[in-house]
């Protein structure tokens, strides 16, 4: 079978030619015994004949008499039967049936003699005014299992109560399919190990920890080899030596378009490249080969992985997991699936099939999901996703209201208890989410930062359960009301007191520059890094141009946008920008100078249709709770009043 | 708070009661730091906060040249901006960005001056023909993560994403929550470790076993004790060493009545019994106490848990899983549920909340769910269970039909995928779920043993995808053709065949009492093991019995009824009768001594309901493979002529 170089095959069908081919080249699982003690979650490598049977013996059931079934024959209410001593013999639940006998007359079931008590039981008569048929009151041998019967067929992963059934049947140690070895190598010149303190320009090597994780998961046994500069010759040597220790290598390369050439020629220096680009996104320059045995001793694949950690994941995913499912020859776990109601369009290229990373949230009675960054290099999206949203390769995306299948992340009950807040951002929300959730572990937070005005939007699309507003009306000076007014004209939402906190303007420590106002940003060589259309901090900044007669296109970076507080805050940290406006938590978090401009109201804006939710409950309750102001007065620049208090009920 | 000493009370509430008194007397979650890279699984202590940005540094996303922004700006097709090497600095993927850039112009968008190249880049002027926005090309500091921004709360599993996402952001070790630790100590005098050759009256002790790989799974540490045998003065010594190092401690005492006393009294000795007696079934029995902090030095959970293996997985999922979760805060793993469609009745007490497992089959478009035998010493119930259904205290049962929940103990795709087979027994069903389970690992095989008229009732039901039947008409000698007939007078259902097999008597090895047929069987001293009523076997002693005139009450034993073929040849090898009907390879399995009676058809009924679905399809193919013939020959007592083949379609 010969395979050409083909760009941009689809996925479905390089998978199914390449672990096809990994067969027909002879990969094959290996299997070792280990003691049943030690085999929770492992997979049988063949079907398991129970060796004895269970009960062993035939044990009797009850404490009482065992007796020859026959000698009660007859025996009635008005025809007792008397048993002499000889006749019976005295056990106790568990006890072998002895010789002779073949059924246990009960304790209870017996009457003495005049005279006689149980003490006298094994030395005097007894009368039984009952037959007791064969085999009555004994577990006999096999009820349970029997001898030979199989307990389990090849290819089961292993719970405890089977170790339970194997050790009943004799059994001690089980022969399982090994665990697939796979091994990762990264490389690159700028890739250096975790560190603390990474100077500019080093990337940190972590993807290695996380198909690490994923291959554990899988029931895989990850090695991780030492990173290699970016030298083909260095490549192909560490090559060489992984795949003639593991089942399946992971080239881990930087996603440079000279890189994967070298790659793919490293790659071809030990084996055969089968496919070279794939068309998924992220994930396009994945590379599937298989080394040949002459040069490894054994059929490994050999998968080059892209550099950017979520294409790394979305190929680990998609082409690595397979192959440990064909090794072990079952599932390594299946992924719930749910229908939801997308809440933003999703452009999508007919090129590629795309993975969306999502985040879900019950509200109401529907099923929402948000699509998250789709940056390759936004390791957070996976940490924050929900659940992943697959746009077929010929499709040109989705709308806003669509319903798509999403593939969970994390279980379903976890998803219908997590509070949807969409709206303005502030390190507070964190903190609400951290109070609640130590408090009740049912509930999770799911917040995206999409500014104040985002807030009313979802509210009005019925997508959120609450979400961060502080929205100044220039008119009346007064926050979020007129705003309320004029979007929910039918009424329909609370707005709830949460905080007061400081707005200014961050600058460097101390204030070298002297900053006092925007206007001072308005000259040459300042720099200022503003946040985006529709937040509250937006629209306050440019409330102050206009108010002061400021010219905002003078301000240069005043189209440099940023979703965060805490954003704003790291460039001017970083020097990138001389002010931002922000709120004081985000200054002092970064050490940073802050020129405060005002107070704000920062409100909740619930919608009614969230309210009786048990987690805005959660949420009202840590609103109110000693704990959440001692954490903002930690946070600093805030100032609570009476937290969970309804201002306005539209 | 005082609490009595309650029998039999409610789950919920002993729970309920039980897990507040713990925290009550201080019970908390020790902690400790581990690196990132071995935090898999685990659950963090503590919010964890980024302690950098990722990425740390301004980095060029392209390759091209790196300038100031607003040396660009004015730059258009018609009016061109020209940059001399100074104005540039040429940049690669991954750079940091140089100091007093804030931009980077893309490769390709470069234009040369007549006999310049891209090799003379950094020493040439280059001419641009649009400008660019600042911090256009760049990943900026923070993009994925902020430092100081929450990345995860406390009491949270920590997945693979999640480790990349704490190694991005400079943390390398995380706070986490304690593995609980769980101590087990098997009790009683004739417990013995397992073993390949017991002996009578020996039980072993693999209840452990099966706690630890629960306990594991819940994310808790197990620690087993050695045996402790029947002595109050010793159990209570082996309780005191184990509430000293564990959180919590299971006393696994068998279930007689005089131990459940000691082993309260016991319990009462190192602290307090809450709850003796909890209203469930299987899992009466359970003991509730808590250690004295004076005693062990912490507060310990003491969980006294009966001896059978099925109720003490019950106990064990019911009490010890909720304190485990207590401690980690948060679910160590929900179950899903499924509603189904019973296929018996299923009485039960009104004293009692019931668990009863079940089989559970994708039928047409329904799910069907089979009781298995409720016996407390069943360990294979548990192997065999797709599910868990309640039965309510209060609640005298569910009928036949009844729609039910049932918690799912395997993924739903894999029950979906489940052959139903419900009818006569033969080990060749095992055979074929080996078969079909290696080859196709998304399916498996449920089957139950119901003999040949249970295979025609569920048929009749909805309730199997397939049967074993092997249905003798006496009137005409011809096997199953008038039993479908007159049960499936609408037809929709075909007969296919299976195999042709050797029925006859199982005797002692060698046939010492010279046993030819059944009427040897009907004198003075001699003992049968029968099938039970409805299977074709019984069918065929039944007939013989009739053909032969011989008086089957005059049989000792014929009413003694087993559910299998190997029961029947494990009761025979045992020396507990001295002959049973059966097919030739269950007696080869157990070494004995086999009078051949009649070769008779197996054949398998599958409904027209069934024929379609894919795991019928997979069965009809193993039942064409070689490897099934090869199989068959193996077993012994087999013939196969066109197995798959349809010999009728009703």
């Amino acid at each position: 079978m010969a395979f050409e170089y083909l760009s941009n095959a689809a996925l479905e069908e390089a998978r199914e030619g390449f672990l096809n081919e990994l067969v027909v080249r002879g990969m094959r699982p290996a299997s070792e015994y280990v003691p049943v003690g030690d085999a929770l979650g492992r997979v049988t490598a063949e079907p398991l004949y129970a060796a004895i049977s269970a009960p062993h013996y035939h044990a009797c059931a009850m404490d009482g008499i065992a007796v020859a079934a026959s000698s009660t024959f007859g025996a009635t209410a008005t025809t007792p039967v008397v048993l002499q001593p000889d006749d019976y013999i005295v056990v106790d639940t568990g006890d072998p049936l002895p010789e002779g006998c073949d059924a246990v007359v009960m304790i209870e079931d017996i009457v003495y003699a005049e005279g006689d008590t149980v003490d006298d039981l094994g030395t005097c008569p007894v009368t039984l005014y009952a037959a007791i048929a064969p085999w009555g009151n004994i577990r006999q041998i096999g009820e349970d299992i029997c001898a030979g019967e199989m307990l389990l067929t090849s290819n089961v992963r292993i719970e405890p109560a089977a170790m339970g059934a194997m050790l009943a049947a004799g059994v001690q140690e089980v022969r399982v399919i090994s665990r697939p070895c796979v091994g990762i190598i990264p490389t690159g010149d700028e890739v250096v190990a975790p560190s603390a303190n990474p100077r500019p320009g080093d990337v940190m090597e972590f993807n290695s920890t996380i198909f690490s994780g994923m291959v554990r998961e899988w029931g895989g046994e990850p090695v991780v080899y030492p990173i290699v500069p970016d030298k083909p010759e260095l490549v192909e040597k560490a090559l060489r030596t992984a795949v003639s220790e593991c089942d399946i290598v992971l080239l881990n390369a930087g996603s440079s378009a000279g890189r994967d050439d070298y790659s793919s020629r490293c790659v071809a220096a030990v084996g055969d490249v089968l496919y070279h680009g794939i068309a998924i996104k992220p994930g396009k320059p994945a590379i599937l080969g298989i080394a040949d045995a002459d040069v490894s001793g054994r059929t490994a694949a050999i998968i080059g992985v892209p550099g950017y950690p979520v294409s790394g994941i979305i190929v680990v995913e998609e082409l690595v997991k397979p192959i440990i499912e064909q090794l072990i020859g079952c599932s390594a776990g299946q992924a719930e699936h749910m229908r939801a109601t997308l809440a933003r369009p999703c452009v999508s290229s007919l090129k590629y099939k795309e993975y969306v990373r999502v985040r879900l949230g019950m509200v109401g009675d529907k099923a929402v999901a948000t699509p998250l960054s789709r940056g390759a290099g936004v390791v957070t999206s996976f940490v924050k996703a929900d659940g992943i949203m697959e746009v077929p390769q010929n499709s040109e995306g989705f709308e806003a209201g669509d319903v798509v299948d999403v593939r969970l992340l994390r279980p379903r009950a976890e998803i219908e208890r997590s509070l949807v807040v969409i709206g303005s951002h502030d390190p507070l929300i964190d903190e609400v989410a951290q109070l609640m959730h130590a408090r009740w572990p049912e509930f999770s937070v799911a917040s995206t930062h999409v500014g104040s005005m985002g807030a009313i939007v979802a509210a009005k699309r019925g997508e959120n359960h609450c979400g961060g507003i502080h929205l100044l009306d220039e008119s009346t000076g007064e926050y979020n009301v007129s705003y309320l007014t004029r979007n929910f004209p039918k009424g329909g939402v609370r707005q709830v007191e949460c905080v007061y906190r400081q707005q200014g303007l961050m600058v460097a420590p101390g204030n070298p520059l002297g900053i006092e106002s925007l206007s001072d940003l308005a000259c040459e060589g300042r720099r200022y890094v503003n946040r985006q259309k529709g937040s509250g901090t937006r629209i306050l900044a440019d409330y102050l141009c206009k108010r002061d007669g400021i010219d905002s296109g003078a301000i240069y970076g005043y189209d440099h946008e940023e979703f965060t507080h805490t954003a704003v805050a790291a460039l001017v940290e970083a020097g990138s920008a001389d002010a931002g406006m922000g709120i004081y938590s985000a200054a002092k978090m970064y050490g940073l100078g802050f020129v405060p401009v005002c107070e704000e109201q920062y409100d909740l804006l619930i919608p009614d249709y969230a309210w009786e939710t048990p987690m805005v409950r959660a949420l009202l309750e840590v609103l109110e709770s000693d704990a959440f102001a001692a954490r903002m007065q930690e946070l600093g620049g805030y100032r609570v009043d009476r937290p969970g208090n309804v201002r306005q009920h539209y």
